[in-house]
């Protein structure tokens, strides 16, 4: 056989193997959706941490309860090895329903708002009264002279900015109002802080979140209060002074025990290099915690499954981690990212769900800019699938840890219209998520960690090989 | 001023201008953005439509309210010319809700089913009852001996195909079965047929829709059972031989007079070539018709609204049309299409929105193959509003019989994972549709027009040019 002959010859076989390797992918991936779209269980799952647990804020006995069932569900899967990791996590109850009623001075007219306490935040030690003063943000709020802020409940009206396309832009924008706006507040000597709720949505319904006191000396109790209510507020400001009575029992208890839900299958050839794919077990106290997260913790158990189901074998370790405490502490993805730092393991991916169990979009990786062009040459497999959108971004909150041990880190990114209408508001229930988009999800998912798992992301190769 | 200095000049001039052009443009596609998801109306008018009107089945009281309700909202917006074009419709009634009880011989159990009739079916006159045959598909039906059918109630049990990842498609192979699946068992001499809901969503509400009889000599009652109703019969077949007994009181009655709803905003220099934007007015009888195609109809009006608000003159008349009678007829459209070719306008494009008000992906172009090329190269312009997926394709039903007059059709493409859940059911309704999902629709439509009064679409020119 000539050189040419044998080099044409080998240029054929190399381009037929590459065009076989990479039909057999499709087919693999194709095979994926197949599955999940006609026999997923991630929303009947869903169903029921949602309507038979229910809210599952840190250290409550529900969170304790989707504990125990996630661990038994990817037990009874069959997973290669499931088990819990103790983490302390911040422990913060609610207490009784909150009150709040606005007293309008010049008309002697009194109207009921809807108010829910921020989480951290310290209750009002039976009933608070003082007159309102509105600001419009933050900045606004800093630009006053104490004496116009001194023994005043400050109410802080702005609205999340509804011109960005992406939500997730404008609830970056704004989450300083809700986390910062009690110590600002209390600088300046106000009795509480009141924040327009960060939401989309004009219903009365308040949305709750962390908050935190920038020193423990001046704390003041911090409330959202619905847009319904803000609105009603603020008109009432316009007229003249108002007065606010509210009653607050939220209280910080000691630390409690919990969990870390974990389970894998153990790669054959790279036991010790992990892909981690993952969302935050705890919610809100307000609703069922369906999209925020109990979606994104349904997918990552559904992940495995398709892979269980399929029999795909990988070669790295595949981990789905159910992380406790993101909403107030991230104590989870701190406790998990120690382990992995004191462990053998090398972390290699993780992938984050916890932007709602909405239609897919695609991708964010957290890259340097330059890597992201060998990156979108991946955006082709996933353009059937309408999950195609590979940009450089945030990973998330409870793998965010992982990064300083080099893991590269990557969310997973739904639509982000309707999520701000529910999150962390009683809203957020079962009947909010769709079938068919929360399962497109966990295939999208499963897709690129069976890709990640072969091939290493584009551009990145995996240490292992 | 030398040759070559005049030509860098000239070069450095254009490309300033059409720098300078191509800010312009984008920034008045922001302008747009801005206007619809700070102060857009299509929600608020979507409400009006689907609360205080309701239902709007062709020929009924509120079809013709809401040719009143939103011939009387465009000239309240100020267009240019509002009028209604007379359209002869068909006039099909459901009459009393329809009863559907199965009998288990084998057990004497009697259970009812959700059913509906499907529009254009004719009634039971009176109690039908009769032994029920289950087939697969068409096909399966066609397969069968005439004995095994006649005198017998054959029940479709065809699921849509979930694994596409466009419902639309799985919905146009499975069209067929409700359509044409009557006149498919009648002429093996059936004596009903009910088909399984075409649906993506496992619930009691049947979906109904149009059907039509090959001839109308041989016309048996045609129903779609809900989802769980088709398993219960199912199940029951399974077991043993069944009977049905059901009762329809549809009937078809002769035409009646309706409406096209027409605004325009007349072009300042070619004020004959039209572009079209639209939607239908009329809906199914069993609900709201917020998604189809409340939602289609509130964006068109939307477009002209936001032109007017910000002053946007198209040289190209632009013009909303709310088509009446697509679901049983297509009546308005073909109005239409009959008008626009006995004038003396030339309609140059016609964009249809009847896919449900979801978050939008982009636009189907109804062109050749190779014209996607050039259309695809405005996908930057769409990608900061996640709607630039342009592709070949449909351009609607309404706006189909316009073809002929060589008019470029475009689709409007939202996500369609969640419309066959409330298609043509009791659940599509005003609390489906998601604020920010509807306008930013409307918003994705106005700036394709606004592209398209400009330039025309790429690669190929407008002729008043």
């Amino acid at each position: 056989m000539g050189r040419i002959t044998f080099l044409v010859l080998f240029i054929f076989i190399s381009i037929n193997t590459a065009a076989q390797k990479s039909e057999n992918d499709s087919l693999q991936i194709r095979a994926i959706y197949n599955e999940v779209l006609e026999n997923g269980e991630a929303y009947d799952n869903l169903r029921y941490l949602c309507k038979e647990i229910g809210p599952r804020l840190s250290g409550s006995e529900n969170a304790a309860k989707s504990v125990t069932w996630t661990q038994q569900l990817m037990q009874s899967y069959g997973f290669d090895k499931v088990w819990l990791q103790e983490v302390m996590v911040e422990y913060w109850v609610r207490g009784e329903k909150e009150t709040c009623v606005m007293h309008s001075k010049d008309t002697d007219a009194y109207t009921q708002l809807s108010i829910c306490a921020l989480g951290r935040s310290i209750g009002t030690n039976g009933q608070l009264s003082a007159q309102v003063i509105e600001v419009s943000s933050i900045e606004d709020l800093k630009g006053r002279l104490d004496e116009e802020i001194k023994g005043k409940i400050v109410f802080i009206n702005q609205p999340m900015n509804q011109k960005y396309i992406e939500t997730f832009r404008a609830y970056g924008e704004a989450g300083p109002i809700r986390y910062n706006g009690a110590s600002e507040a209390a600088a300046k000597g106000a009795v509480a802080m009141i924040n327009r709720s960060l939401s989309t949505i004009y219903d009365d319904n308040p949305h709750t979140g962390a908050m935190k006191y920038k020193d423990s000396l001046n704390m003041i109790p911090a409330a959202a209060i619905s847009i319904l209510g803000a609105g009603l507020l603020h008109g009432a400001l316009q007229k003249g002074p108002v007065d606010i009575a509210m009653k607050m029992s939220c209280e910080n208890l000691p630390d409690a025990k919990s969990y870390n839900v974990i389970g894998q299958i153990t790669g054959s050839k790279y036991p010790d290099e992990v892909i981690v794919v993952g969302g935050h077990l705890d919610s809100w106290d307000l609703a069922e915690g369906a999209h925020d997260d109990g979606a994104g913790v349904m997918q990552s158990v559904e992940v495995l499954r398709i892979f269980k189901k399929l029999n795909i074998q990988p070669e790295h370790t595949v981990r789905s981690v159910l992380f406790m405490n993101e909403e107030n502490g991230l104590r989870g993805g701190k406790a998990y990212a120690r382990s992995a730092m004191n462990s053998n393991e090398k972390h290699i991916y993780a992938i984050e769900s916890d932007a709602g169990g909405f239609t897919p979009r695609g991708f964010s990786f957290d890259v340097e800019p330059e890597k992201m062009v060998s990156i979108e040459s991946w955006e082709s497999i996933f353009e059937p699938y309408l999950t195609d959108r590979f940009i450089k971004g945030w990973g998330g909150a409870d793998i965010g840890p992982l990064k300083s041990t080099g893991t590269v880190l990557i969310g997973y990114r739904p639509d982000s219209e309707r999520y701000f209408d529910v999150h962390h508001s009683a809203t957020d229930v079962f009947e909010a998520v769709n079938k068919r988009e929360l399962h497109l999800g966990a295939a999208g998912m499963a897709s690129l960690i069976y890709l990640l798992d072969r091939y290493g992301l584009p551009g990145k190769h995996n240490s292992g090989k």
